[in-house]
């Protein structure tokens, strides 16, 4: 289904999550991954599309594929996991897709949760991992307990500080309730660079608070904050101080890079080197089942003391969107679906598999 | 040492650690109190104090005090540690003052995250912990990466409600570095109540997105603030969904109270039903003391990125305080510092232990 954009928008074209998927799982098809990874893969893209992210949605592909075709991304690797002890598992990813390697990993961890309690996983050597959400929110619904954290590319400054010095580090948190999962997906930078790029794109003054110039002073020039500025942490100083605390504890338990080292998901020249980190707790083990109800009742309290408007608990807003799109199609850039579609559409030169048969939807 | 109070301060007096930790510890062995219990629970309101933060400080004695005269804290309580797998501690703290609870708790979980490299300890029926990065920062100081979260009464909004729903809910994390650690310990509230109550007391109006008024509007007036309004999060939706995310998290995880439920750590009329949740991870037992140096020259870069004044790595600014105050003494309420007096000048008859034969310092 490829219909006419908005009048309002006339650079997106509305997509639907079954065309969207198949597009992008053959474009890593013909790019040589197995279609299971594929479809992995493309699902982290698609979901990211779908929760309302497009910065971590179909736009990521070009680089994926650039990725592979530089051999910096193994789409078939076979992740090396090892029980350090029987509560911690070390992943390398072996250069494997992030999503890929990343359920491996949970699949490993909550099983052996629901034997010893707690379970961690410390991946390293594995690409960008997408969206924390679908994650956490995936262990969630088998009644455990999840925070996956992961490293990023330096871009935000530190408190009183210049130039960028620590990742944008987001944090996932997964809660089951009696209903849908507590889901929380946040970055520690107030935005991201791409919203930064668009306002740069269109010469538009930033916000207040969104970022700093090369010598760490606020600006609203988006040119000046992409050109050896940095972005600003969420919540002031202390958005920086979870931020830094995040990037510290990651980076050391996955044995990963720090701060500038960390490179190889936004470009297509290095190796990934940043880390990603997994805790599990199984509810069921642990005798904790019995308080969903009250947590359950406590949420939907919350979700009731809405001034004027309404309250989310983290998950609602992104559960909404996707019940939209999946209804209504996805609005998508006409720029990123073109290339999308020229992907898929290559012959299977960088394949090492043989070509689909069939075209799903 | 008692000293007079300087000009700019009239109602401060300043006092020394020992003499600070010396009369907080009579004031609780007068009402009830073990030698060694009431030295662990002094040593918490001395470091809150000493790090400079009143409010985590002597402020506290009152509080306990009539906590303990009404059987709601249970000086002398052993706790009960169950493993309830070989990496997950549950503690009931059968009332027990929070540090003497927490400590326990701490040297079980460190001692068996040495063999199963992550454990996890889930306290209940424990009283007020005080400050979060004494404990973090005596296992960091150890060679494990602390986690340390805490539920609390709920003062803060929803973002877009109006009530308190949402505990101030802090995080705590300690990471071992070459030099000092790392040390995080930040509420998910804008201010504490008590900053709020200061501003109401002299009638000052509030800085922006601090709190709101009964309606959920922002609000300048401290007074509107503390009466049926609420604190605002810290960086606001995304501060909120922390914030919460953590109340689902260690409520469940502790099988305690969430929202208006959590009781007991600001009041002197119900027993504490707030959860504590604890998760080392031990380097050695990982083989990750190698990276310790590559962590310390990345907080050593960002330290070094100063824009014009300075850049703290969570842990510094405590640190230089709690040195100024062991240097110089500690500025105190005076009316503070003479309750506690008072409360430690008082005759055993509230003890059930032997009086001090010896006043140290």
């Amino acid at each position: 289904m490829k219909t006419s954009a908005k009048e309002s928008a006339p650079d997106l074209t509305v997509v639907g999550r079954e065309e969207m998927q198949d597009v992008i799982a053959r474009a890593l098809i013909v790019h040589g991954a197995s279609e299971e990874n594929a479809a992995v893969q493309a699902a982290s893209l698609v979901e990211g599309q779908m929760r309302g992210h497009a910065s971590h949605g179909i736009r990521r592909l070009a680089v994926l594929v650039g990725r592979m075709r530089k051999g910096l991304i193994e789409p078939n690797a076979r992740p090396q996991l090892d029980w350090l002890t029987p509560s911690v598992l070390r992943v390398d990813g072996n250069r494997g897709f992030g999503p890929v390697v990343a359920y491996q990993a949970i699949d490993a961890v909550v099983a052996r949760a629901e034997e010893t309690g707690v379970a961690m996983a410390a991946i390293s050597n594995s690409s960008h991992i997408g969206m924390l959400a679908p994650y956490v929110e995936s262990i969630a619904l088998r009644g455990q307990v999840a925070l996956l954290l992961t490293t990023s590319e330096a871009l935000v400054h530190a408190w009183g500080g210049r130039g960028a010095t620590v990742g944008t580090n987001p944090i996932g948190i997964g809660v089951p309730t009696g209903g849908d999962p507590l889901v929380l997906d946040m970055s520690t930078a107030q935005v991201s660079m791409g919203k930064i790029l668009d306002y740069a794109a269109t010469g538009r003054p930033l916000p207040s608070g969104w970022a700093v110039d090369a010598l760490g002073n606020p600006t609203s020039d988006a040119a000046a904050a992409a050109q050896g500025g940095a972005l600003s942490p969420f919540g002031g100083p202390k958005g920086y101080a979870l931020g830094i605390a995040l990037e510290a504890l990651v980076g050391t338990l996955t044995a990963t890079a720090f701060g500038a080292d960390v490179v190889g998901t936004l470009d297509t020249d290095f190796p990934a080197t940043k880390g990603d980190l997994l805790i599990c707790v199984s509810l069921e083990r642990l005798g904790l089942l019995g308080m969903l109800p009250a947590l359950t009742a406590y949420l939907d309290t919350v979700r009731d003391s809405a001034a004027t408007g309404g309250v989310d608990i983290p998950g609602d807003r992104a559960r909404r969107t996707k019940e939209m799109n999946d209804a209504h199609g996805v609005p998508v850039d006409e720029e990123v679906w073109a290339l999308a579609l020229k992907y898929a559409a290559l012959k299977y030169g960088h394949s090492n598999k043989q070509p689909l048969n069939t075209r799903k939807g």
